[in-house]
């Protein structure tokens, strides 16, 4: 008999099915007992002679023949007569985490390391099955605005954010890099034609240091645009993919959302936005944060979210006109020392970070010289722009991120599948 | 004004519009001149005072004031009378390739060094944007089909393939291998109770050889599934996206198809499928054959292919029951010497592996055991398969031979936007 899921039993009352999935829960009481039995689609209670439990473990993978009936309990309206279990695989007790209580009562280092038993837990998969939904919205919002999905190489030659915080590794005798991002390439893509581009895809970062908003590994959404004019036109963009976003997420992941008891925040039309040199006068004034410069810090973050909540009622603020000291040299700049560029803070983190590129080959070559790079290094990124490349900018949104701020983890381990920082190469 | 796409231009007959885009052709006669102009959207004829044109190159980046007047040409019916035009961004002369004639002609190398420029091609663009198209497919198809997608490290320590042909490089002072597959990873998310995912993303190869079948980085669209009792329906599920791919492609890229001159396959309702040893012993007898040991060489899969195609007009053959001494630990064993797994050849190449795996811990060690591999290599991949592991299988296809197969190109990398090869780690 072919398997039926748990969320398709509405349509098998009063008859014989088959279901497969693991033991979630066992209640035996002297006369009668209970499985609560998982599938990818829900739970439902399995009600079953009492011995036949005698060798069913907790998160062991079963096969159910029985009859579906009618009657109110915890997990729904229906419940499954049994009548004959098969063991497909038996779970190893006692369980190194327990995954069928309301929460999971473990540390972070642990629930890691049982990554894959912890996923057992609704509350867990929800954070997964929303994070899918996120990439899937970026993905069909962009291509309903003309973009193109491409795969860019991870294994380069020219790094594309300078600085020491690349992977390298030997390539058949040449030295190559990890990309930090797929910055180059996506300008190429536009340059080439293609004109909107957007990439789904793995960054490396070498950075040593470990904290709740870093990974040596994440998944960058990516998106690069032509004929832009200014960095508004990016971030009304950003705007309406978020807002977008939110009404998606709301409809299609309800139950992962309820089960996580997360409220969706509301996107304004218009995302607040401030200079980057205002927050941090801001700052100085109202929260006496006088160290900052160029830049905010974790806490800068914070306090000026809060500070343009409390204000606006917004959970996102843009901050604009970031240094060009601060920021990589095909930035364009804005003045001597400012850039056309932003960042998009939700909820006290920065999630993303863009702006408008250089598209004139001679003034790149020069902000390289500015920033003491020597353009024969950059030398097949440099050359797409000898043929025609239009005004273009940009921006990426980092995955694990937006998902932890959106369902409210402080730290981007919980929403990253397998976290890689220093401490963690396995599992 | 606001920009309005070539293939918008219906709607504006009688209308001053901008247009931005490339140089596609210039023609200058005495008392009139012309320029083609691309965008993302297509070619539309602009017509224009002879004396405009002397500052315009080919490729330059220009945005166009003008009348849109009903004119059939070469481009379509429609063309723009140009009031004035606007440099964006000059090109240099001359260009290292010709992009404005029917064909490229150019030799690979040619072509993958000045790859940017080389896609203003219309039919090189085509390829990506098909390929974008197959990406699609494949996530729609899948998502459709109850499976989530998935984003594993590619960042190891434990390596899936096994064998010498991995990049090795300095993690924090550990050793840490670029992944060569998320064969691990995606089964590992089937047992967390996801059940069905998949996962679109970079792999590493780091093998020396160079083949035009062969790339050390490319995409595989990764798809693995629990409760399969056989992979048979592994198969089923294959076709099953193929055939809806060729209708989907066929709807949705007419035109790139058309530019490329290609004709979709035909999937049959059952692709045709044979074990291997019977393939093997076929080669011998009518293609004299007999050195073939175990797996097909590259002749092997072509004469097999066009034998196949031959006898039952069908593009695609399943070759099965590969031995186990050629299939990774982790291939579900099939008696004593064979597996329960398969190759996929479209036109002549494999274009997929998959199989069912050994999802029972112990049978999975002994299998290491088999493979004289050491069990306690991959403690947290088998950690796993202690706490109920269902039944599973999957696949992977190679996102480059896929294209290259369907659209006719010998060399994958006619088919990848920056090939990593011996020879290649730029652009």
């Amino acid at each position: 008999m072919k398997r039926t899921m748990v969320n398709a039993l509405g349509n098998e009352v009063g008859k014989s099915i088959v279901l497969c999935g693991w033991v979630h829960r066992i209640r035996q009481l002297k006369r009668v007992g209970f499985i609560i039995l998982k599938d990818r689609s829900g739970y439902v209670q399995c009600v079953v002679e009492p011995e036949l439990l005698n060798t069913i473990r907790l998160e062991s993978v079963i096969k159910v023949t029985g009859n579906v009936v009618i009657s109110l309990n915890d997990y729904g309206p229906l419940e499954v007569q049994v009548e004959k279990i098969e063991m497909l695989n038996q779970s190893e007790q006692p369980l190194p985490i327990i995954v069928n209580q309301a929460d999971l009562d473990v540390q972070l280092d642990t629930l890691l390391e049982h990554r894959v038993l912890g996923l057992r837990h609704p509350k867990e998969q929800a954070i997964f099955k929303i994070q899918a939904g996120i990439t899937e919205h970026f993905a069909a919002f962009l291509r309903k605005n003309g973009f193109t999905q491409i795969h860019t190489p991870k294994l380069v030659k020219e790094g594309a954010e300078g600085g020491a915080n690349v992977f390298k590794l030997d390539y058949f005798g040449e030295t190559a890099y990890l990309a930090q991002s797929p910055q180059f390439y996506k300008q190429m893509m536009v340059i080439s034609g293609l004109e909107r581009v957007f990439e789904i895809g793995s960054v490396f970062r070498a950075e040593a240091h470990s904290t709740s908003r870093h990974l040596n590994e994440y998944i960058s959404l990516d998106l690069e645009m032509g004929f832009v004019e200014n960095e508004s036109e990016l971030m009304a963009l950003e705007t309406d993919l978020l807002r977008t976003l939110m009404t998606w997420l709301g409809d299609e992941y309800a139950l992962e959302l309820r089960r996580l008891n997360v409220t969706l925040p509301t996107v304004p039309d218009e995302i607040p936005h401030m200079k980057l040199s205002e927050a941090i006068e801001i700052l100085k004034n109202l929260y006496h944060k006088n160290e900052l410069e160029g830049d905010l810090d974790p806490e800068g973050e914070k306090l000026i979210s809060k500070y343009i909540f409390e204000k606006t009622g917004s959970d996102f603020l843009f901050l604009t006109h970031y240094p060009r000291a601060k920021r990589p040299m095909y930035t364009k700049p804005c003045g001597a020392h400012e850039t056309h560029s932003f960042d998009l803070l939700f909820r006290g983190l920065e999630i993303t970070t863009g702006g408008m590129r250089i598209h004139d080959l001679e003034a790149l070559k020069a902000n390289m010289h500015y920033k003491n790079l020597d353009p024969n290094a950059y030398s097949s990124y440099l050359e797409a722009f000898r043929y025609g490349a239009p005004p273009h900018g940009g921006l990426a949104i980092g995955l694990e991120r937006l998902t932890a701020q959106l369902l409210g983890f402080s730290n981007i381990r919980r929403t990253t599948l397998f976290p890689r920082d220093g401490q963690r190469l396995v599992p």
